[in-house]
């Protein structure tokens, strides 16, 4: 669990961590292949969410899972994306989190993935919660946390100082 | 500046913060172009380091800079990646550290960064510092500061409470 004073710190930046579904590019799951790649190029994200046309989150489609499809045998071909859509590459089963869950799951979800779509109750794509803004809300709570409080070493930790 | 406990509780898991450069992947400036675009395609990573061949860093290269290439006005085509090497399309000017650098600059440039280059004086390539990795720390600082030390808040901290 993470400590209230903690919690409350990493928190003060809330309000930024949503970057909402207007800002963020998305493809979708019926698009050409090829659109994807023109949007991945320009965007300066490497993975961006897969929609459908109800804005429901179906998948992520990342620059690598173009390319990868485009690798055969005798090197790079491009003529492979001809006539395949987004949903043929894309990555499904993708972790997503309703806006009110806890920011312990963010944290913890965030090792794993670069950004973590957020959903409504009904799968409606919402925006992200990316590392970068989660980072931003970091350094804030390591540059404030003992500025604002004396920390108290509590019992158990000074018996292990002292191996008692 | 980081408050010492925090600081101390961040760099617990010091040692798995570097990955060290036997295990990224890497290529060289003088590489094929396609060859970048095969590792990266490979390797899960969106961008890597550019080495030369005394293993200096001179750069990163990323999926993005490759494709965003191979568009041209008609669209997508692999045929502009022959004869181009990795130099002519990397991002130079990096953003790099030496490993006895501080936390302090670490946390601040992985804000704008998803990775950071570690070299030594020479401007030998050591490793990465990711912010995956670090995120593992803040997770364990998230969880244990309060378990281990009780936090009294400051005079000031109480002041501004009380509109005083």
């Amino acid at each position: 669990m993470i400590g209230k004073y903690t919690k409350s710190l990493l928190l003060e930046n809330k309000d930024s961590f949503l970057i909402p579904s207007d800002n963020v590019a998305t493809v979708l799951y019926s698009h050409p292949l090829e659109h994807a790649l023109l949007v991945l190029s320009k965007v300066g994200y490497s993975k961006i969410p897969v929609l459908d046309s109800s804005d429901h989150l179906v998948g992520l489609i990342s620059l690598a899972n173009i390319v990868d499809k485009m690798m055969d045998i005798d090197g790079f071909n491009s003529n492979v994306l001809d006539g395949l859509l987004v949903s043929d590459v894309m990555e499904v089963n993708v972790a997503s989190l309703q806006q009110e869950d806890d920011l312990e799951d963010v944290l913890h979800l965030l090792v794993e993935a670069s950004f973590l779509p957020i959903v409504d109750a009904n799968n409606t794509f919402e925006g992200i919660i990316t590392r970068k803004e989660i980072l931003k809300s970091v350094n804030h709570l390591a540059h404030e946390l003992e500025k604002r409080y004396e920390f108290i070493p509590r019992v158990n930790e000074i018996k292990e100082e002292l191996n008692i």
